[in-house]
């Protein structure tokens, strides 16, 4: 059965809530048959509004204000990242205005011409790029979500954030345009003992990450668009690395250097931080796909359901592996579970929403959904994690998430 | 043979303009082994950068602030639409800042909570909806693109803009999330009747457009969303009609009233105007599909090709009927014709980019781009169009689109 089919059905067998509607509807169709005019004709039917161009580069309406990024509501001394407003997201695009950000020392102001790109190490030609020759390359449109390894990371020992944003906001996805990463590493010629690839960043922090070529040589891009623009300064501008699927610091932005070797280089950013660690004192290290992973975004955290009646329970699912089969949603804390209808086109490593059809009549519910990617990796519950990894990690949670509505329809975080 | 593989061969079998690059290299290696820091280091990697929240709604680079909307060159008293700059953008997504617009009489700024939407005429159940309630229907999102039934109107008599943003620039493709319309009309009850539907906008000029109960039952939505949030306030906020694949102006922004009736109302916007007059002085009406069309945007009009070499000719084709199934290039002004590769995933009524290698070395040339889609509707030349609906009607110009290459590298608008 379709998603369409599914919710519809539901819905019409369900809706009463509009009952009200119809009354209000009737008496103002009666005062127009009289006037003559559709009825209470609003001020700006009746006023020149703005002009072409206001501005040449549009912004949001002056009403969705309350939608931005965000730090934590306590983030200290020093935030580590703004985030995502998932809560009052619709589809799977995020805008390029509302991408979440994380930098190590700020983002940098680079003009396009004065940029370079450095190939060197286990290759037969050390090269450097301009951005003219970067696009110059055959190139590619590909759409994929970016998720920081930190995403949910302070959820695991206690419910900390009040919303979506503060929870899961280190999340988004953009259509990405760029050159495969291997036809440029062709192009200097890859010297048989190359393994590994350094990947060095412009900022100030210089991020540096060591990279399996294996990777290199798959689906890993040099990126310099993001929805259809070139990409915003605080995500790389003019180019970056961006490896689908994997944590997000490792797309590495304002790409200036790669470099060949045969081992990974244990830079500052794979071995102080960006490591997990185990009961035993021991660290994974080089942890780098994102598991499977969804949440529920409505309702959520910090909103309140209005009204008894139908809802459509909506939220976000992904992989960092591949597609996305099949997202499972409970009202009751995990006893039950429910299939919910996945928004086609499913892309690999993109994100996809699901949305579950709901009738909420003023009872409390444990919402949580549950996620599975085509390889048959499922998201685990909060205890199967701690279980399988400790409590000592932080990077790499992706246990399932759980909304505690009340009888007054507030929606809570929790711990279930 | 996939895009990748395709244009990737080619590039490697072709490859030499890098030999360049490669000297610098070297030299900046040199450098670099007896410093032991990376060549050249950059102001902005031995600073700290931006912080976060700068701003919390992010903006494109300072850099990239020549990619804009604009009016045509003269406008004139009386523009009629901004337009996207189309040779500036990369993959499908147009980003919401710089979707094109069209309005008859300005752009209002509705408060959400002020917005109704009435629905009446022959209904079993005449409604009135917040946006409050429009939100609560199950929904969808799908990838559609939206063109100006004007676009390129002015090029059919002579070659008239300089820049792909002039000819085809009112073009925008978008995710659009919001309701089934059939699922808000059955709430309403459809008495048997009715074949036809009236939507009025909210605007100072009450847009107004009548449309086949068909349509209205098919594919067509109540839109709150584009791109992943509310929608911008020249594209409706917060309510349009959408018809994908149909002309723009029937997507009927600020949409504030829906009426059922058994024939079209003949309002001023399909009588006086969005008509196509004939050669013998009829005027064919009621022509709402958008017809398979494509546009080359790189390289294009206005653009100069800097020097000989491998270039990779792109563009964006489309269709109001489905699919896109095919697009030729032709490098000699349509004497002969070679498949590109199209970017997957290909959706309907969704604009697709082509790619196509080319090896630019000096010589004179003309570029075209022909659709087809998978109906078989192939784009015609503009002679063909000509022969077919004469030259005195305005809308639904279709006709390939030729640039002319320069020995200089120069590229123009001209009629081939």
């Amino acid at each position: 059965m379709t998603h369409s089919t599914s919710n519809r059905r539901q819905w019409l067998k369900q809706s009463s809530v509009l009952g009200l509607a119809s009354a209000t509807a009737a008496s103002a169709i009666a005062e127009s048959a009289s006037t003559g005019l559709p009825p209470q004709v609003p001020s700006w039917t009746t006023s020149l509004g703005k002009p072409f161009l206001s501005p040449a580069y549009g912004v949001p309406s002056e009403h969705e204000k309350h939608v931005k990024r965000a730090l934590l509501p306590n983030p200290g001394p020093y935030p580590t990242a703004s985030r995502t407003p998932l809560q009052s997201l619709h589809g799977t695009v995020t805008p390029n205005g509302l991408v979440f950000e994380r930098h190590h020392a700020g983002f940098p102001s680079i003009a396009s011409q004065d940029h370079r790109l450095m190939l060197h190490g286990m290759v037969d030609r050390p090269l450097i790029f301009t951005m003219e020759d970067i696009v110059r390359f055959p190139s590619e449109s590909k759409v994929y979500f970016l998720e920081c390894s930190g995403n949910s990371a302070l959820e695991l020992k206690k419910p900390t954030g009040v919303t979506a944003q503060d929870t899961h906001g280190m999340l988004s996805c953009c259509e990405w345009t760029g050159v495969r990463l291997s036809t440029v590493l062709q192009e200097a010629g890859i010297q048989k003992q190359a393994t590994w690839l350094l990947a060095e960043g412009a900022d100030a922090a210089a991020m540096t990450r060591s990279i399996p070529m294996a990777k290199a040589l798959d689906d890993a891009m040099l990126v310099y668009a993001q929805n259809g623009e070139m990409l915003r300064p605080e995500q790389g501008y003019p180019l970056r690395l961006f490896l689908p699927g994997f944590e997000g610091n490792m797309s590495v932005k304002w790409l200036r250097r790669l470099k060949l070797g045969d081992a990974p280089w244990q830079s500052r950013e794979e071995t102080s931080a960006y490591t997990d660690l185990m009961p035993d004192g021991s660290a994974l290290q080089f942890t780098f796909h994102m598991d499977v992973k969804s949440v529920i975004t409505s309702p959520s955290g910090g909103q309140t359901i209005q009204r008894p009646g139908f809802y459509e329970i909506q939220g976000l699912a992904w992989s960092g592996r591949g597609k996305i089969r099949r997202v499972e949603v409970s009202v009751d804390g995990g006893k039950n579970w429910q299939d919910t209808a996945l928004q086609e086109p499913i892309q690999s490593k993109a994100v996809v929403r699901f949305r579950f059809p709901w009738q909420w009549q003023g009872q409390a519910a444990l919402l949580q959904s549950r996620a599975t990617d085509e390889y048959g990796h499922v998201q685990p519950s909060r205890s199967q994690i701690i279980a399988d990894k400790g409590m000592n990690f932080y990077y790499h949670n992706n246990a399932i998430q759980t909304w505690q509505v009340s009888a007054q329809g507030e929606v809570r975080n929790v711990h279930a």
